[in-house]
């Protein structure tokens, strides 16, 4: 089944908002069975709207539409909506009651823009919103299925996960798609794509690879299309247990998963627990580290210790140490890790320290360079790297790196 | 200037990764005069991009393309490129050598694929890259220029920052797009246009409004056509003005500029440090605020008291407080931020504690209930929030707000 995202919004257009929505729904129907073929940003402009909803259902089976349907007078998705599907919007009590219940536990009332939120287009399929003010609308044309979702990136997911796809994907799916994607880190892709070079010329023609690279991870995405003997799935987990062959240093795992989340489970496992010491991060490992549910289980705190004061008084850096080898050296962070173990009492612990950049930097310590120490009672494994000139990127490459060599610890040294 | 934007890769479809490329090059664009009409990702097919090649040749003056010209097997843009444009591609010696000095430096050597890198179509004006392997490549073809970017961020953004964009405009921007954007704080979109319906009938048909929501922040985007009179501009300023009026406690700025920066433009202005003492947000305020370059001038550090032996150890919380009043309540925050305010000898500090989601909730205190504090020498200002059912938005939304608090107890309580 072809599907087409289409996002309205001069926001986006102009560049003041990332477009996630856009992402999410790509993701979801992928893993659902739809083939997304293209994405769209179309202006807040009804007659453009109008003519691309023409266009576009000569070409897919479903069209998902998102924003527009918010409450300002700057929406126009609901004037092309009347236009298009020659239909006009009257109010649902279904929907009224939803929405001031939804208000009142949140200590608001009803306003007037909001009661215009409960009218919706006769002939529509309305999905209700629980978290949000605006429903899900689904509308067919001609063999096109048309699903309208309201701007609001929690309210939009929560709409297609809960109703929508499960309803969609029963009536219409009949394969699926298989992704699975390999986790690699500390190897760039040009150099990693040179040793998989043997690997990926011995692929069958059924499944296609690509490189997907971020800050200190290279995602290798491999996917083929499932037919009914199974054969594809099979065929991708016998490559990728090639790959942990022919990578074993860099390879991290093929499920669906991130560092955070997986340092998570393991310490989760082990019952253990860990602190983090930081510096050139500012707190961005354990702000990392605490977005995982559930992780003030094994998560206990940390200092961030941003000036060398903080890192000789609270973190007890002995003064000498901090001037011999200056605050981004090993010495310091395997001081700051050993130390912040004991202080909150963890079995384990991560601690950095760098020049993260744009300025700071010296011909010995150029902007980029980083000390990473991971930690436990018994064992301390610390590396140096020189990342490069940008400070956002060099926080989530020495962030990445980090959990990643925790993660190797604890899996390596139990 | 009508311009689109072509964001190349089966990654983006699929929903693998966040498109934030054609963001940044709408931002920038819509900044230096350009408009941005459409914004558009295809898949890694050269069908595909031949034929939307021809399309969006009969539309606009000018189209950005990035993705697809890295160093590995998946990238079909070269091939696409040689067909539409009746090229072929040459090894170009100068960016051979700049690619080989920027391996040098990284401590890498030329592998093959960098060298495939190295070819440039014959026909194109070449904008070196300095910070990565591809360059930029500009070709025409009747009256639409074709600019193509490497798909790595970093190395996109500074092509056209520092090259690209500044010779397009000196050639062909005759006028410029005014946009200008004020931030409001503490108040849903709902009730921001209901306060602002009077002011929005007002406005003259010139200029046109859009409400731009994110977790704990709306921003109102005010923009028009500038004129050779000049009189947009005045207008915007005029109307910015009233909004101060109207809505003085939600109003934050119409600078382009965040919370962070601007809590540290304050303190630096001031000569004064700052701390923080977080729990639900588990470093996330650190985190943002040393993402500002020179952030190190004014924050000192934090301690992230995850569990509550941490706040009572380490942060000196009472037991007895914790015990009667719970880790989220106002004596608990206010105990943290005057505690951390002496142990770090900060001016200023912030104290966050709430239950972030989504478990361990309570009928007193459900998922979302925050308390948050700031505080200086002389002042401590508390304030009781209830967010949503959402980690991740509660955590940002706690983040915005407490800066926010932040940013007010400075201007204010001096």
């Amino acid at each position: 089944m072809k599907a087409e995202i289409i996002t309205i919004g001069d926001e986006i257009l102009i560049g003041h908002i990332l477009n996630r929505n856009a992402q999410w729904i790509a993701n979801c129907l992928t893993e659902n069975g739809f083939e997304v073929e293209r994405i769209v940003t179309l202006p807040d402009d009804k007659n453009v709207l109008v003519a691309y909803f023409q266009e576009v259902q000569k070409r897919v089976d479903f069209v998902f539409v998102t924003g527009g349907l918010g409450p300002t007078n700057d929406d126009v998705t609901r004037i092309a909506i009347s236009e298009f599907f020659h239909t006009k919007w009257t109010l649902s009590r279904d929907v009224y009651n939803r929405l001031e219940k939804f208000l009142r536990e949140r200590e608001y009332s009803m306003s007037h823009l909001n009661e215009e939120q409960a009218k919706v287009p006769d002939g529509a399929k309305v999905y209700m919103n629980d978290i949000g003010t605006a429903p899900g609308l689904l509308l067919g044309k001609g063999n096109t299925q048309f699903i309208f979702l309201p701007g609001v990136h929690f309210e939009m997911t929560q709409l297609l996960e809960s109703s929508i796809i499960p309803e969609l994907k029963k009536r219409y799916i009949k394969y699926s798609l298989i992704n699975q994607v390999v986790i690699t880190q500390g190897i760039p892709e040009a150099y990693l794509a040179e040793k998989l070079k043997g690997w990926e010329q011995n692929l069958p023609g059924t499944i296609k690879i690509a490189y997907l690279p971020s800050p200190g991870i290279v995602k290798l995405r491999i996917s083929g299309k499932e037919d009914d003997s199974g054969g594809i799935k099979s065929t991708i987990d016998q490559k990728i247990e090639e790959l942990k062959s022919i990578i074993p240093e860099y390879f991290v795992t093929s499920e669906q998963t991130t560092f955070e989340q997986m340092v998570g489970d393991l310490l989760t496992k082990n019952k253990q627990t860990l602190s983090t010491a930081e510096s050139c991060t500012g707190g961005g490992i354990a702000a990392r580290i605490t977005s995982v549910s559930g992780s003030s289980a094994y998560f206990k705190g940390s200092v961030i210790a941003y000036s060398n004061k903080i890192k000789e008084n609270h973190l007890g850096v002995p003064s000498e140490i901090l001037e011999k080898y200056g605050a981004v050296s090993k010495q310091v962070t395997e001081n700051m890790a050993q130390n912040i173990l004991k202080l909150y009492n963890t079995d384990y612990s991560i601690a950095v320290s760098g020049v993260a950049g744009p300025a700071g930097g010296t011909e010995e310590k150029p902007v980029g360079t980083t000390w990473i120490t991971a930690a436990s009672k018994y064992h301390i494994i610390s590396q140096r790297y020189r990342f490069g000139n940008k400070r956002d990127v060099n926080t989530e490459k020495t962030i990445v790196t980090a959990l990643n060599m925790l993660r190797k610890l604890i899996i390596e040294k139990k």
